[in-house]
């Protein structure tokens, strides 16, 4: 089996080592003639795969280690009979990590506890679903929409005028610009002022899903009124005025953690070994490092409030990329620049399941909360 | 051995009740009829002392739980013979703890370490001393000044002109108008234009030695220039558009943890058993209740800087006070009842070194770094 992959695929010799050696080029650089001797071909989103690059090689099966296809001619490989998997869903907990984060800053900024909010989610997908399970568990109440999702498969929903009149609104879903229910500008002028005055605004999705100039005229005129967003309309030349108003603020780093990276390898590794008929030998635990923050314990002293921002932050504090973007964007010249110079340089991040946090026996609410909110929770 | 004491004090009959019954009284309403039988009175700073009290009772100590003496007649205890002792310092590392709490969402929010800040302190007692020792053993740089003290007391001094080029001016002396170095609106128009334009200034000493009014103007001007305020000039009537524009405000709870609180009753106490001549029979340590947050494990893998952020706000998140604060003013008709009410209310602070935290052997730096913060860290 001779694979060529992007040598930038976290973990690629480890997981794919045993199929023989792996010819590695850099993402952008690889051609056709590159190809002539190559079965398995993995890539990340920086590589275009199509007929030019594929077309007369012996390449039968293709993975990428991202959520997205968009590089991908998917129709090509159809036709071309070369069997493709990516890896959906694979940072969902990093999403889910950072809007936990943000919706402990935001309790915090207004005295709230996560259980006094309604929380609106549109789109109910990898990361909206898991979204829901976790803040259902944490006892905060959900509302939300998804025009392609049955209540079967994703639990109640409603419409997105119901959702929009919630206390934190968050955003789930793909860009998308036909069909029925387009999703470009779908937060626009009207929408915002659907909601609540002093409500809140969480992107992370795409850019524009959200109106930006609207959003920026809605926040000028409502004072109390709060965005967190982690992705801009013409990313990465964003709007400063914007980006200045915004609770928080970041560069399209959601989803960026090493674990949300790894375990994309290891979907596109399992979609390798079930194409050729091979068992899976390898499992991601086997390679992972130690988190930075292992463990955290309480006490019974403690409110559960407390315990859960505490262990929210240990484990990611979304108010540090938060700095570091407001800070990169006053300093640069360059916008474009300084936004591609964070996401590269984005510092290690891991995932909330990685942390572990020791709570006493006798407390069921904290136990169940932390649980809820994905942590490794450990009773002594 | 007859005492009178504040029901308020905390750990009142833990540390007292060797001595026998105590007589408990709510700090406005004792008066000298009730102290006609009192050997020892023991009080918090509601309680005014003075020969109007005293005289013609068998008092013979005064004992006030607290760092401040404004509410007692010293000269007049001094007259009638009367010994005394109040509990200077007592909650100096909880006002360390804030400023440490500060200073690290100072330097999340520029993107900075630590290690990058000169920090200039005016007013090297309590307070100033260990803040002092804490940041030049976590390798900050530190700048500072107080006339009344030398070198040989506190370490080395400079001027007060010095000091104000500093990243950070953190102030800490009583608040005086008379003598040859009053610090009364110490900070005025003209120190804050000797500063930095985009310094810090904190202050948790005395609302009045920032002219607030300058401070607002200078604020205003000076978008990259921060103010920290714990303390308000015509507190608690402060002025909400310099609270705003504040990047922390509080409603000056610097001192306010627990251990700060009992601290000074054990001052007292032993204050009381040297008086009698008696030995020190009990310890705080004893009474303590464990903290909420009890221990924060790191691995090899975190960067020192994200393990100090990650401790010092498990031990003590500052925003969270600054949500409260700001969240009360916003809904306050009365800001005077909003800010007492703040204060009653304030919830249960345990200072830094009541945490313990982990640290793996071969990780040196982490070990000290985290150990001059003032963390009880542990080797595993
Ligand atoms: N910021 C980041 O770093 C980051 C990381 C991961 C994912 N994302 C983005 O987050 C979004 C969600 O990711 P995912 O993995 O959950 O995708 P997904 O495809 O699993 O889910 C998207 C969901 O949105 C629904 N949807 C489509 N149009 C809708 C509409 N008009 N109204 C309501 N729902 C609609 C779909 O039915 C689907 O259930 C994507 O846009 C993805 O690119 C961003
Ligand atoms: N915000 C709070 O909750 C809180 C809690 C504790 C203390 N405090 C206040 O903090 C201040 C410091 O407390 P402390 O216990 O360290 O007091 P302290 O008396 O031990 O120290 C004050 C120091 O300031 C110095 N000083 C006086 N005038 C000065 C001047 N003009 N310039 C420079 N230095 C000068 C003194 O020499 C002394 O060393 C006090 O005002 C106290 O009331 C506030």
């Amino acid at each position: 089996m001779r694979i060529s992959a992007d040598e930038n695929i976290p973990l690629l010799t480890s997981f794919f080592s045993e199929f023989g050696p792996i010819r590695q080029f850099t993402g952008r650089s690889v051609n056709r003639d590159d190809l002539l001797e190559t079965d398995v071909l993995l890539v990340r989103s920086v590589t275009r795969v199509d007929e030019n690059l594929l077309a007369g090689t012996p390449v039968k099966f293709v993975g990428t280690a991202t959520i997205g296809t968009d590089h991908i001619d998917l129709e090509y490989l159809k036709r071309a009979g070369i069997g493709f998997a990516s890896a959906p869903g694979c940072n969902a907990q990093a999403v889910v990590d950072y809007v936990l984060s943000a919706l402990s800053v935001l309790v915090d900024a207004r005295d709230q506890r996560f259980a006094d909010l309604v929380v609106g989610i549109v789109g109910v997908g990898n990361v909206g679903a898991c979204l829901r399970r976790r803040l259902e568990e944490m006892g905060v109440k959900v509302l939300a929409v998804d025009p392609f999702k049955t209540e079967a498969e994703v639990g109640e929903l409603t419409t997105l005028d119901e959702v929009l009149t919630a206390d934190v609104v968050t955003l789930h879903t793909p860009l998308t610009t036909e069909g029925d229910h387009p999703t470009w500008h779908l937060i626009n002028a009207e929408r915002l002022a659907q909601m609540k005055p002093d409500a809140c605004l969480i992107n992370t999705c795409r850019g524009p899903v959200v109106d930006n100039q609207a959003l920026k005229s809605h926040l000028a005129a409502l004072s109390e009124f709060e965005a967190i967003l982690d992705v801009w309309e013409n990313e990465p030349e964003l709007d400063l005025e914007l980006m200045q108003r915004c609770l928080i603020a970041t560069p399209h780093i959601a989803g960026y953690s090493l674990d949300g990276k790894m375990n994309g390898t290891e979907i596109i590794y399992r979609a390798v070994c079930e194409f050729l008929g091979l068992p899976i030998r390898r499992k991601l635990g086997q390679f992972l490092p130690e988190p930075g923050v292992k463990r955290v314990n309480f006490t019974d002293q403690v409110p559960v409030h407390q315990a859960l921002r505490t262990a929210i932050r240990a484990a990611y504090e979304v108010r540090v990329d938060d700095g570091m973007m407001r800070t990169a964007m006053r300093r640069a010249s360059s916008r474009k620049a300084a936004f591609d110079q964070l996401r590269r340089d984005y510092p290690l991040r891991r995932d909330i399941p990685t942390m572990r946090v020791g709570v006493p026996a006798k407390c069921q609410d904290l136990h169940d909360v932390l649980a809820a909110a994905g942590f490794d929770v450990r009773t002594k």
